[in-house]
């Protein structure tokens, strides 16, 4: 009898920390659309007769002609009990997509989720080139993918030389809460990139702030640096900036321009001490104070600082993505920009 | 006074119109996932120095090692009024993601939410080397993008010869119920697509289905081929496969397999006339006497036969598409498979 006690209560436990987690998402709308792009025209390619699927009707394809090029995809979420007073726009990093925002490589939640869940009109887009925005061969350079042992390291999740295909051979920094059993999970989230667009997201990523904001851009990594570029475009429309990790700050020479947004940055742990990561905050801290300087309002938060560790540079995919999430809501609420 | 209360009455109607299309989505989960894939390894590459953020700091990347392919992206809603017995997964036509069941490109509302609002748990996919899936540069041959005019005459919004540049210009055929004026939007959806990877797409698809089914497959295009595939492979998994505007039928030499799951083939307008539609068609109706012949169990509903009329080949498009809707929800409640 008091074993089925124990087991009771530990299900009811486990049941109450399932409906916590798992509190449904009401939501007044949801949906899509690609935003951005231009017209380019093809000429003087011979007509090819394509079989699309083997064993089906042949159909003739006039390759010569106008192509769609460098839209975006966005996806947006609005919740019934909105509580963020501005749109709130996510945008990833390098070689990924929107789902980096979404469930977690371990079957968590994400920060989509958590944001929509505290009444954030969420919308997620995949940079120019990426994911659903789609792609095509007139870009400069190749296309850059990663193999597997490469953001390891240099996501900070083990120090230099920890990687090892062999999973039970790969060592960590201490105590990180990068989920490492779904590392090769995470992997399978990777596109391939190009490192001559940055032009063309940001000229999407524009048109997108110009259909929907005024709002709050949320970044990280790559899209710092276009978070950065868009506020130097729009200071108006975009009314607070959260740079999660992000690899570079804005322009010093346009730091009068953006001093009425407010800006957090956030870091995770070993940012300081590794060897490439040091001089990239360093670079943001060293912004921050041309910034401040200015005029301007940006907080720089090392999570080590603030007492949340071992945060890899994939913060929301972290084991407590959830602890820093509140941090960053917490600091939107500070500013006005939500209940 | 008249003008005043002819207006209120407009403007009632309006609100009541965007009322009725707008219920709220209760949601008791939503989320993503990657499946199925493989690993592969790459040697004998030099290392590169890569400058992932023009300005930022330089990475060292070495490309030898093993990559993550051919896995597969899965966007899934859960809403909280169950009322489909089964998950139901909706797979994309050839060059297109999953975006095809989002949102229509005239901001309408898409299946997607249509059968989340009918309570079906749904699972949204973007095929291998497609969108959110990612692609890489080891397969066969080269991507094929669509010119802007390819699609309007293939996919049956105007007859041959009827495509122009200026969008003025453009013809249709009668009572067409694709959003014309939307159409540059429907094209900016649009991503590359090889013509050599059927196999790895259907062992994603497969690896899907070993993870979500038993379930609903609804197809479109290209994917027609790949739920009959999926459905041969996993006859006892697949328990109903609803195929719009399928290019292919199934392998008759397997009939005899999947005689137990029922199938609702549908074509659109103008699919009996049309040179190329009409061979497919045909190829269709000649499958289904061969499975119906074996036991099987199809039904095909050419849509005008049915009274609806003016439907393209992206059925779920059109601005009748709630209408083509209906009539799958109908076949399905007839099956037993949702209240």
């Amino acid at each position: 009898m008091r074993r089925l006690v124990i087991v009771s209560a530990l299900s009811l436990a486990a049941a109450s920390a399932y409906a916590q987690s798992k509190e449904p998402i009401g939501l007044r709308d949801m949906g899509s659309f690609h935003v951005g792009g231009r017209v380019i025209e093809i000429t003087g390619q011979p007509v090819k007769e394509v079989v699309f699927t083997p064993g089906g009707v042949p159909a003739k394809v006039d390759p010569n002609g106008k192509y769609q090029v460098e839209q975006m995809y966005v996806q947006y979420f609005l919740p019934q009990n909105r509580k963020g007073r501005l749109p709130l726009l996510l945008w990833h990093g390098g070689g990924l997509t929107g789902v980096t925002y979404e469930t977690k490589p371990d079957g968590g939640d994400g920060w989509l989720t958590y944001f929509i869940r505290k009444g954030w009109d969420s919308y997620i887009s995949d940079a120019v080139e990426r994911g659903r925005s789609g792609w095509t061969s007139t870009f400069k350079g190749e296309a850059v993918a990663l193999p597997q042992g490469d953001p390891w390291e240099r996501f900070r999740i083990g120090p230099a030389g920890s990687w090892n295909d062999d999973k039970s051979k790969r060592a960590t920094y201490p105590g990180t809460q990068f989920p490492v059993d779904a590392y090769d999970q995470f992997m399978k989230q990777g596109v391939p990139r190009w490192l001559s667009t940055d032009d063309q997201i940001v000229a999407a990523y524009i048109a997108l702030v110009d259909k929907v904001c005024p709002c709050v851009v949320m970044v990280h990594s790559q899209s710092g640096s276009f978070g950065y570029k868009v506020l130097e475009a729009r200071p108006d429309k975009v009314k607070a900036l959260v740079a999660v990790e992000p690899t570079l700050g804005g322009d010093r020479n346009k730091v009068d321009s953006i001093k009425n947004t407010p800006i957090l940055v956030v870091y995770g742990d070993n940012a300081k001490d590794h060897p490439r990561w040091s001089k990239i905050r360093q670079g943001g801290v060293d912004y921050a104070a041309a910034l401040k300087a200015a005029g301007g309002s940006i907080d720089i938060v090392d999570l080590p600082d603030a007492g949340i560790r071992g945060n890899s540079h994939m913060v929301m995919m972290d084991r407590n993505s959830d602890q820093v999430a509140d941090l960053i809501q917490k600091w939107l609420v500070g500013k006005g920009l939500a209940e």
